[in-house]
């Protein structure tokens, strides 16, 4: 198994009517992300933006929790913000990895659409078991990453799919969802079902 | 499969120092546990709060949401907070749903912690499945809930085990996970694997 990373991709992002945007850093992502991604044993987590003002608020709040007080009040969380980089672009991103690895990332894109060439996860995790490769999941905000990127990755996860007609998990909801079904132990073979 | 229906405790909760308190109610909870909860097709989310001042806010910011600005902004947004309820009590909310069902519900307690007496999510998942019981799951905030309380519970689900030595994940994390194994589908058995 090679090593696992993280990426939160901020642009190009589509909003609600499909335009093409940027957005922003959120509290929110940070913490959780951050938190669910140590617990998997992942690597490194990428915050990847291209504004410089949002990169600074991400390195504030960073900031507060690994040397302000935060870091005094929860060295849990001072743990989890290790793992944490932010960078402004996904070519940075996989250049850190190929750096750290001395090989370049498989990279792979989750999206809650379906675009016809996606991976199973059953599929994905065997590959993680048998293969040494580093890999680099890509995770969307807004309204999900631009399409002609996520074609441009070698695999597109398929989308959750949970159990009603209504599909919006929180993008914190969907890395913890995917983290565990790749990741996770293989609770399903347990044997203690009479 | 009867309904499923889930609480998210804010007293009797542990503190860092194993004190029993209060816990604050969080726009973070509210929001992202309102999405995966309605994403999985649970048919209520109880926020369990005893004080007013808590449910207040709670109230407060389902009504922006509801019938402020953010309805208009965000309708699935509105849609995830119809499913949310607030009560000042656990059993508010176990008589709420034997209204509303016709019988009591099993409940069953999450928790990061093992206390020795735990139900795999295989056989919960399977129970769930073959049974026409409404079912209460519940989860903590803070530290986790109070064990003596625990204990009272039908099950205790087994913890999340994440693949690290660090085992803090967001009780919003673990909401999500804990939903797709039990009520997610079966991607394990999906048969695209060569």
């Amino acid at each position: 198994m090679g090593s696992i990373y993280l990426g939160l991709l901020h642009y190009p992002i589509y909003n609600r009517n499909g335009d093409i945007i940027t957005t922003a850093v959120t509290n929110f992502d940070i913490h959780d992300i951050a938190r669910t991604s140590r617990t998997y044993g992942l690597k490194k987590y990428f915050i990847i933006n291209p504004l410089q003002s949002q990169l600074d608020l991400a390195a504030e709040i960073l900031d507060y929790w690994q040397n302000g007080a935060g870091a005094k009040y929860n060295a849990d969380r001072k743990e989890a913000f290790h793992i944490l980089q932010t960078v402004p672009d996904l070519a940075d991103a996989v250049h850190s990895i190929s750096v750290a690895e001395g090989q370049k990332p498989i990279i792979v894109a989750t999206d809650a659409r379906n675009y016809g060439n996606s991976v199973s996860y059953r599929k994905l995790r065997q590959q993680i078991e048998t293969t040494s490769n580093p890999l680099l999941l890509l995770f969307g905000t807004g309204w999900g990453i631009e399409k002609t990127l996520v074609s441009s990755f070698d695999y597109l996860l398929e989308p959750i799919y949970g159990c009603s007609d209504y599909n919006h998990l929180p993008v914190r909801a969907a890395v913890a969802i995917i983290l565990d079904r790749l990741l996770g132990e293989d609770w399903w073979n347990s044997s203690d079902v009479k």
